[in-house]
């Protein structure tokens, strides 16, 4: 390859740094875009060459790498609170920031793979588990309505415009750096002796770690076409919360009499599990099992967050 | 009604223009938006009381009429090759703006309803006739892709938001008034004497006139609620080119023996005809015959434009 290099939006994110320095061990050149201060030296430990703190637009990609062979487009939003706090934003940071991206590529750089990282919210509440790629999308969130809305502005421009594109639709991502959702929340009350959590503990989740969702991306830019294939992020195994949270409490110490609400979260989906059959025939699988990911959260927590 | 009021967006188009006549005559205060150097004496031919030249905006609607009884979102990209020469352009008109309005009223005009105009054009290929509504979405060019992301957009807003909306997904509109499409290309090239036309002439179209139209999205307004319908506006009849321009003929004057190249024009879909028990279930069906339509287009197209 002539040009190894690409450009990672949303890199200062969770998901973004993983997928930059998956790139980078890859011997990519990595361009990041996305918000946030980060020096030189924090932001070359996720292998980022180039940093630019801005908003996704026509004019900053111009002036980023020359014909990437990739764009990873992780930016957008990433919580279904904020876009019922703020659709319009979610709908910006979602849905038109992705119309940019697949129009730079279409007007200044035809023959860059876009990756696009979507999300199993855009199933909404599954019918039957394993959730296929063929399952009906009804999100339910404006979140995943907007996850669902820039997947069908990728296929567009796959279709009518060439452009080549791969979706992967990620089910529950953690890792070490995500501040935020069940194991962050977890570690945080077991932190303080609380022991009690919202929902029923019964509500089943499709758990994949950030390493193994970076990998996965960097495969599926390999596979990205103009037939626009979409496949599912998961491990292909459906884990309850109470069992999570379970061995969080067996890594991290607490309370081991986990007391739940009850009351089912509203719009909470009861079961998200992912059918992996084709990644699967891409030749991949998750690496991290949910213990050892669970391990390293743990003991991440206790060395950045105690 | 306290509030007899409506905000039509794309008032200086072809539809919003009807559009904004038909509240007009039923007693309504119609504000227009949109584009275009307008005397006040030419909007008030078509009933606006007031007119803004200028882009959606939350801004300029805060400005226009307080908590209007309807917003009749006319405005939005209105042909096929626009979008593919200009995509962008075409999801910020007709995507990026229906947010906008969505966003303007969850924000600051909760009870009024939206009354939008999509297109057949969601549908793409149908695979049997007449289409239904319940029928895949499957949209072909950019221009219809963006039309069904507004659609979702508006049916987000419902279900998470509790704003009411009606769609009308529109067929084949005509009328005096509409300066490109067909019966213009045919009137323009009857007048020099040409008889030649793309395509096969058997393409079926379901064609409904723009008074029809507007009679329709006036009683659209009516049965606007947070569970979105979505109907089919049509005649019911499915009528192929040919002959649509053989009573054209009959009535402009030209050939009679019309020449089509036999070739399918690419990205044009054979057949559309509408499904519309849905709306005849509310009591609606079109008034205008084809054969008066196209006496009046005619009629029309010698007296403004020849």
């Amino acid at each position: 390859m002539i040009n190894k290099s690409v450009i990672v939006t949303g890199a200062h994110g969770f998901l973004g740094r993983y997928a930059a320095r998956r790139f980078a061990e890859d011997g990519y050149v990595v361009t990041g875009v996305g918000h946030g201060n980060w020096e030189r030296s924090e932001f070359s430990e996720f292998g980022i060459s180039s940093w630019h703190s801005e908003d996704v637009g026509l004019e900053l990609l111009m002036k980023c790498e020359v014909e990437p062979s990739f764009i990873v487009h992780c930016s957008g939003g990433a919580s279904v609170p904020f876009s019922i706090s703020d659709p319009i934003q979610d709908f910006q940071r979602t849905v038109a920031n992705t119309a940019i991206v697949l129009e730079y590529i279409r007007l200044h750089s035809p023959k860059t793979i876009l990756v696009y990282p979507s999300s199993a919210a855009v199933y909404g509440r599954a019918a039957t588990l394993p959730i296929s790629e063929n399952d009906p999308l009804r999100p339910i969130s404006p979140y995943g309505v907007h996850k669902l809305l820039a997947e069908q502005l990728c296929k567009s421009y796959a279709e009518n415009f060439r452009v080549s594109v791969a979706v992967v639709r990620f089910f529950s991502l953690y890792g070490e750096g995500l501040r935020k959702q069940l194991l962050w929340d977890a570690c945080s009350r077991f932190k303080s002796g609380v022991n009690e959590f919202c929902g029923t503990g019964l509500e089943l989740r499709d758990w994949l770690h950030v390493e193994d969702a970076a990998d996965l991306l960097f495969l599926a830019a390999t596979h990205g076409s103009t037939s626009c294939p979409v496949v599912n992020g998961g491990s292909g195994d459906g884990v309850s919360v109470r069992n999570v949270l379970e061995m969080l409490v067996g890594e991290f110490g607490g309370k081991s009499d986990l007391d739940f609400s009850g009351v089912p979260r509203s719009g909470d989906p009861p079961g998200y599990q992912a059918d992996t059959s084709t990644v699967k025939s891409w030749g991949w699988e998750s690496k991290v099992s949910l213990r050892e990911g669970i391990q390293r959260y743990a003991a991440w927590f206790k060395e950045d967050c105690v």
